[in-house]
Order: structure tokens, then C-alpha cells, then sequence
């Protein structure tokens, strides 16, 4: 056949199946967030048992190949969450994420694969590779809960953090073991060391080089569009770029990702611009996760499954009993430090539920699909892995939600969101306005058009106001943080008065003003 | 080779093929609009120049396939002007839209066929398909131009509208036409016509079902990103159903853009979500066009055109005439009925601009490299479509901005630099006043002083009132520069303080606050 006819055929087919897909995907995630039993069931479990469904009607949907997940859609959802995770909130965790992303690798590691080994009969150096895979975490199912149920942000740091930075290690791990099996690399301490260091240290220096280069370009020039363009070319190219050098691309793009949205995104955009951005990349998450998890529904073979049932279930066991260890394991020597270094002390609960949120996902997948034809146990590998991948979505992920209300980890935080957000926007709306009424500010304009202007926000404003009523309402409780809030600022507001008059000279340093707008209240928190 | 080995180079090059592309186009966007002597340049032409460039020092970049153009990225370039094209101004001047875009492509195809065959000496049959490829016309180019120069709504509309409409019925008409030589047609008037508005119909009926499916869908719900990633689904799905169907993709496209874009887009989404759509889409067009022309210009064989240099010179000659005829011709009749039908008047500095501005470009590539291989002259018809398209391009790109000042048709920039320090002034001026009035501010000047001091600013005060007054007579079009320039104010102060309150600590840095105050307007550049 004509190639050319060929190529045409073959751009319309995957168009085809491509926007079956999205339009499959679009329609779950509609239903998930809207019909309210599904509200707190994982969007991201509900797509994999709809694409298991499709796949036991022998629809075949795209073919979920390593190079798709780990090229086209990985770069975009690494750098999505590392452009979100504040360096701040990284600061204040530091010690137990790294802790978890390199140690905590190496347990789950050791510790899934002995059992499969050792129970299973598997070959060791097979089993690493399964295991390897097995320990790069997902935990974007129970990000989404989080965020839904009021989780704090040191547990969304935690999970997110970790989960960024063992997806890297995970990778590295498995390139150094894939070489065994193969013949081509034996197990020499000394040199596999160095080489993981070279290959996360290359993958850091192009995140570093590009995310620091971007950031100093995108200072020079104002133009929405093409910064929001070069960020997405510095995702996938921090990616390609240390993959080419021999380095880790998972950890080029965590790095870029965490230098463009804490530095880039603030010495290079206006406001503006960060936001549209922003907006853009939770997007594109969603578009890549929408597409991803439906696929791998698809994929998952029961049959295949049930050829490697108890391989399944002792990596089951070994995957959850390895986290148990290895989360709570790592906490105890975490919090014995944690003073000395200033880092977080992670509590029980919280440490219950970064084992029990411990999903796979995504890069298990990808990883696993990776392994070389050469090896001849690969399908038993990719059956394992998918098999973990199931169990951990379907049981810990619907479970969480129960966790996390009997540990009584959720709070009032979705609606403390709410309520910034409405008094942010309140104020914004009363500043728009206040510009708008300024008659002189806008001498140019018809008159007609800036009362419609004014109109409109004062519509908005009100709509607003009657939000922030009903809020209040209905948790009175965020009363008393407004309240704590207000006297928090006075104070703010009189010492920095204070501190202004000194720096200016007109108060002597040495007195000790009295701050005498607050009776005793403990304003600090 | 291995397939699975094969397909991951495979994926591996093309990304970085891709991305490559992509910086590059990115580099130029920027240097197009920060250097100023570029600003004047159509950046669309920039690239051109820069793909043929590298062409010449053998840099292949992406093969550019009909395919690829026409279904994956037409569809977002079409929706996105059908979404941006406002029901209320292509109400106005309906009637020489239509009349362009099906009587102008009958002139066209006509004007440059005959040409082509009587003193080029080309089969007619082959003209024609070569004619119908051209007479698709594609103002991104000048648009761009009229937008920085501030060209009318009126002038903007034609444009814009006239080439949505005749992509559609050029495409339809290469289809009718292409069966001829390959024998499998024969031209009959009323069969020809019959086919003629059953593929136009097809195309219209997809992109209203689906358009006003999704608008009723949209309403039931309130996501974001579900709504946006639908829009996405309804550009290639109304594209690829019309087509499935026997009809116009184009037209099916055009049609389920203008129905979400007016309809959907009010009655579906709250204004927040209506701003973001809008925003991404103005991405998409500004993402896709960087790519499409830099691969024009590298697939732009210099060589190739040699072979063909008179049948071009022949082309180009019978476009200019041809449009010249039509557009004058047209309008003529256009206004002579416009009172009746209320339509709108084109003046002929007007029609100078809309004759000299009918850029040809991607979509007659497109339908130029779609001529079936068994056709043996295929190669003529690509060397002419891309001779003319380099032509257009070149000649009548840059030259544009001329006959736009020539004609006296924009806001010309001293005007608008006069207009910008008057109002600067008067807004100065006022708040001096505001001061010198406020009695108690300066209680140590002599009442006499500061009485002399208010009149001498009133003033003042008076004569750049004045001298606004006349300028803004002379120049009503400064007022939409006003209007758009207050919009902007009131988004960045918006953005400005959701800033502050994140940088206070006030607000939540993951919150995304709504930009409510602006109602789908351009916002971006």
C-alpha cells in the first residue's frame, strides 16, 4: 500500500482512538465529580475500572507502550507537581522526603524483592527488577483526596515530595539492576554508588542549567504566550536533555519544574502571567491523568493476571508490609532528629496514612513495561507490577478516605480554602471598584462603559459577599480565624510601624514599644 | 530491528524533533516582537524565512503531510478564529462574506486556472485543482498586523470571516474538482452543485449537533477543565465525524466553533471559565502557528520552485488580478444592496485592504500536498500553491503595513503616543488639583498662592481637555485602544492583589482566584 496512504490512515486512526479516549475519560471525570457518592472515590480508580471494562469488551484502545508514558506523558505531570510544591513547604520537610525517596527505595527494594524470591522462586536479579518498579509511588489518586477532605499541607507535602523524588530514585535503581540479568553489569557496590550519583547528579545539573537559564531569559521580555510555551519545551527538553547526557530525566524535570515555579515563575512573569500559566499546567495534568489511567485500565490483562496469581499476591503483601516498615521505620529516626536539623515531626497518624496512601501507579507501569524482550520473565514482571498497581488503587485508595476520617486527619481546611479565596477575591473586587469610581482615573473612557464596568463588579462583589455570608453560616468556626487573622494584622500592621520609625531614625531602637493593641491573646499561633 | 525498539527511536526523535521546532519558533516570536524593527513584520513571516533558512543548510526538520496540516492542526487554528468570531459583527457584514467565500472562490478558481493553462500550458483539468488549493485565503498574517496597528472591527471581521467560510468551500471544491483527472468524475453542473451542498450541509450539520450538544451538556455542570478539554474534543470530533460522514471537516469545524464560541460559551460557562477557555485557545492558535509556518519555510524546496518558475510567475500574476476582480467586483455588489439587506458599506480604501491582505497559506499547502500521487503533475501544483504562498507572504505581508497607513486606515502610532501623554497628563493634572484642593494639606501655604495655583492648573487642565476632544475626533479607533487598554487595568489590578495577599500570607498560593471582572476579552497580549 501506498505509505503515504498508510501514514494518513495511521494519523486518523490514533486521532480517532485518541479522542475516544479523551471523550471517555472527559465523561468519567463529569460523573466522578458530579454525581456525589463518586465524590470520594479516587477520579483516577474510576477511569482504570472503566478502562478494565472496556478491555473485557475487547476494546483496544491506544497501546500503552513505556516510551508513551515515560517521553510524552510523565515530563508533563512531574513538572506539574514540582511546579507546585513550594520550596518552603520543602524546607520545612526536607529531612524525612529524603529520607523516604533514597533509603526508603532501597527497603522497598530489598524488601519485595526477598519474598518474591525466596516465596515465589523467582531468579533475585529478576525480582529486583520487579521490585525496583514496585517503588516509585503515585499518589496523585490520594492528592485529589486530600485536597477534597481538608488533609494538611505538611501531609500533601510529604506524599507529593516524596513521591517526586522516589520516582527519580526508582528509575536509577532500575537502570543499574537491569544490566544484571542481561550479563552486562555486575553488582559491584562501588561503581553501581557512583553511578547512581552521576546519573541523579546529571539530571539535577540540567535542571538546574535549564530551569536557571529560563528564568533569567523570561526576566527580559513580557509576552504570556511565550513563556507559557517555554515552559512546557523546558519540561520535555530537561527530560531528553539528561536522558542524552546518560542522566535521570524524571529528576531533570522535578528539578526545572521546582526551579521555574519557585524562582522563574517569580522574577521572570508578571502576576498575571504566573497565573495563566499556572492555570495551564493543572490543566495539562489533568488531560495527561485523564488519558493515562484509563489506558492502563485498558491494559491490565486479568487473564495474564491470574497466570501470575501468587507472585501477585506475595508482592501484594511484601509491597504493604515494606511500606509499613519502611514509613514508620524512617519517621522514628526523622522525628530523633528532627529538632536539631528544623524539620517536621511527623505524628502517628500522619504516618499511618503515608503508608496507607502509598499508591503505584503511572511510573510502576512504566518502568515495568520497560523491561527488555531480552528478558524472558518480563511478562511475569509486568503482571506483577500491574497487579500491585490494581491492589493498591482499588483497596488503598478507596480505603483512605475512612482512614483519614478515623485518624482525624481532615479538617476544616477545604472550606478555610473557600473562605480565603472568597475574602481574597472580596478584596480584589473592592480594589477594582475603588480604581473604577476614581472618576478621574479614567478620563479616556465613555462614561457608559465604566458605569457597566462598575455594574458588573458590583454584581460580582455582591455575589461575593452573599458566598461569604452562607460560609460563615454554615461553619462559624472560620469566624474565629478571621478573627485571629484581623488581630494578627493590627499587630503586624503597628510593628512595622515601629520597625519603619527606627529604620527612619525617629525612634530610638533601645525602647521597647509596648504593643498594646491586643490584651494577652495569643496572636502567633 | 527490534518494533518495539524501532517505535521508541521513533518517538524519541520525533519529540525531539518536535521540541526543536519548537524553540525555535519560540526564539523568533520573541525577537519578533521585543526588537522593534521586527514589529512591523508579520511573525508568521518570520518564520517562513527562518524555516527556509534552515532548509538551505540542509536542516529537515518534521515532514510536513497533508495529514498532519489538515487533522491535526487546522482544527484548533479554525476553532479558535470561529470561537473568537463574534455573531454580532459577522451579522453586520454577512453579505460580503458570503459573497466572498463563494462567489470570490468561484472568480478564483476561474481567474487562475484559465491563466494557468492557456499561456502555462497546463492541463485544465490540473489548473483547476491547483486554482482551488489557492483560492483558500489565510489572514493570521495580517490580522496579527491589524490588531498591533489598529485596523477596525469592521475590516478585521471581513477578513476573518471571509476565510473560514472560504477554506471550507475551497476544500469542498478541490474534492469535486480532484476526481476529474483521476477519471472517477465528470463535471456535471447540477451533480456537481448536488455534491457541492451536501458536503457543505454535512459539515454544517455536525458542527451543529455537536456545538449545540455540548452547549446544553456544559450547562448541567461547572468544571473547568472538563468544559475546556471538550472544546478541545468538539474541534477534532466535529472534524472527524463531518469527514466521516462524506462531508467538510472545515466547515464542520467552523461551525461548532462559532455555535460554542457565542452559544455555548455564555449559556454553558460562568464568565471564569469562559476566560480560561478563551485564554487556551489563543494559546492553541499562537502554539500551533509557530509551528506550521517554520515548517512551511523548511519545506519550501527553492530548487523545486525553479523547475516551475513560470507557471508561478503565471500564478502569482492571475491571484493578485483575480482577488483585485473579485473583492472590487464584489463589493460593488456587496453595496449596492447593503442598504436593504443592512449590511455594511465597504469603502474602497477597505477593499485596497482586503484585496492586497488575502494571504494564501497552510490551507492551501494543505490541499496542495493532498493532490493524489497518481496525478503526474502534483509536483507543479505544489511548486506553484507554495511559490504564491511565499509570494503572498513575502511581498504582500510586509507590504501591508504601508497600504494600512497609506490609506489612512489605522490608529496610526504618533497619534496614539500623543493620545497616551495627553491622558497621562489630564489624569496628573487632576490629581494635582485634587491635592491643592484639599484645604488642609498645606496649611502653611497663603491661601492667595495656592488660589493662584489652582487656576493656573485648571488651566492647563482645560487645554489638554481640549486637545483630547479634537484627537479623538480625528481618530475615533483611539478609543478602542482605550477601552482595551482599561480592561487590562482592571485584570492586573485584580492580579496584583490576589499577588499581595499570597505574598502576606494571606491567601493560599495553589488557590487559582477568579479573573471575573473581564468577560472573554483579550487580555493576554
Amino acid at each position: 500500500m501506498d505509505t503515504a496512504v498508510n501514514e494518513s490512515l495511521s494519523i486518523s486512526y490514533n486521532l480517532e482512538q485518541f479522542l475516544i479516549v479523551l471523550s471517555v475519560s472527559l465523561s468519567i471525570a463529569t460523573l466522578s465529580k458530579t454525581v456525589p457518592i463518586l465524590r470520594r472515590i479516587p477520579y483516577t480508580l474510576l477511569l482504570v475500572i472503566v478502562g478494565m471494562a472496556l478491555a473485557f469488551v475487547d476494546v483496544k484502545l491506544i497501546n500503552l507502550s513505556p516510551e508513551l508514558i515515560m517521553e510524552i506523558f510523565l515530563p508533563p505531570l512531574l513538572f506539574e507537581a514540582a511546579w507546585n510544591l513550594q520550596w518552603r513547604n520543602l524546607k520545612e520537610n526536607w529531612f524525612p522526603i529524603i529520607l523516604f525517596a533514597t533509603l526508603g527505595v532501597v527497603i522497598c527494594v530489598v524488601g519485595i524483592a526477598f519474598p518474591l524470591s525466596y516465596w515465589g522462586g523467582m531468579e533475585l536479579a529478576i525480582a529486583f527488577l520487579a521490585a525496583a518498579a514496585l517503588s516509585a509511588t503515585d499518589p496523585v489518586s490520594v492528592i485529589a483526596l486530600f485536597k477534597e477532605l481538608g488533609a494538611s499541607k505538611k501531609l500533601n507535602t510529604l506524599m507529593e515530595g516524596e513521591s517526586l523524588f522516589n520516582d527519580g530514585v526508582a528509575v536509577v535503581v532500575f537502570l543499574i539492576l537491569v544490566g544484571i540479568p542481561l550479563g552486562t553489569s555486575t553488582f559491584d557496590l562501588s561503581t553501581t554508588l557512583a553511578r547512581f550519583v552521576t546519573v541523579i547528579g546529571i539530571g539535577v545539573g540540567c535542571g538546574l542549567l535549564i530551569g536557571f537559564s529560563l528564568s533569567l531569559l523570561t526576566q527580559r521580555f513580557d509576552l504570556p504566550f511565550v513563556e507559557q510555551s517555554l515552559t512546557l519545551v523546558s519540561a520535555y527538553g530537561a527530560y531528553i536533555l539528561a536522558e542524552n547526557l546518560g542522566g535521570s530525566g524524571v529528576i531533570g524535570v522535578v528539578v526545572v519544574g521546582m526551579v521555574l515555579g519557585n524562582y522563574g515563575s517569580r522574577i521572570g512573569m508578571n502576576p498575571r502571567t504566573r497565573l495563566i500559566v499556572s492555570i495551564f499546567w493543572e490543566f495539562v495534568a489533568f488531560f495527561v491523568n485523564s488519558i493515562i489511567f484509563l489506558l492502563i485500565g485498558d491494559q491490565i490483562g486479568l487473564s495474564s493476571l491470574s497466570d501470575h496469581l501468587n507472585l501477585i499476591l506475595i508482592a501484594i503483601a511484601a509491597v504493604v508490609v515494606t511500606r509499613l516498615v519502611s514509613v514508620f521505620g524512617l519517621s522514628l529516626i526523622s522525628n530523633k532528629v528532627s529538632d536539631q536539623i528544623s524539620s517536621t515531626h511527623i505524628t502517628l497518624q500522619e504516618q499511618t496514612v503515608l503508608w496507607w496512601g502509598g499508591l503505584r501507579g503511572s511510573v510502576a507501569i512504566a518502568v515495568a513495561l520497560s523491561v527488555p524482550q531480552a528478558i524472558a520473565e518480563r511478562q511475569a514482571i509486568i503482571d506483577i507490577v500491574f497487579g500491585v498497581v490494581l491492589f493498591t488503587l482499588l483497596v488503598q485508595g478507596l480505603t483512605t478516605q475512612f482512614v483519614l476520617k478515623g485518624l482525624d486527619l481532615i479538617g476544616d481546611q477545604p472550606q478555610r480554602l473557600e473562605y480565603a479565596e472568597l475574602v481574597s477575591r472580596q478584596i480584589a473586587l473592592r480594589r477594582v471598584l475603588a480604581e473604577i469610581q476614581k472618576s478621574d482615573e479614567f478620563p479616556d473612557i465613555d462614561p457608559e462603559r465604566l458605569r457597566y464596568k462598575q455594574e458588573l463588579v458590583q454584581g460580582q462583589l455582591q455575589s461575593v459577599t452573599d458566598k461569604l455570608k452562607l460560609l460563615l453560616q454554615e461553619y462559624p468556626l472560620l469566624q474565629e480565624v478571621a478573627n485571629k487573622k484581623f488581630d494578627q494584622t493590627v499587630l503586624d500592621i503597628e510593628a512595622e510601624t515601629y520597625a519603619d520609625l527606627i529604620r527612619m531614625g525617629r525612634l530610638e531602637e533601645n525602647i521597647m514599644p509596648l504593643l498594646v493593641t491586643l490584651e494577652g491573646e495569643n496572636v502567633v499561633e
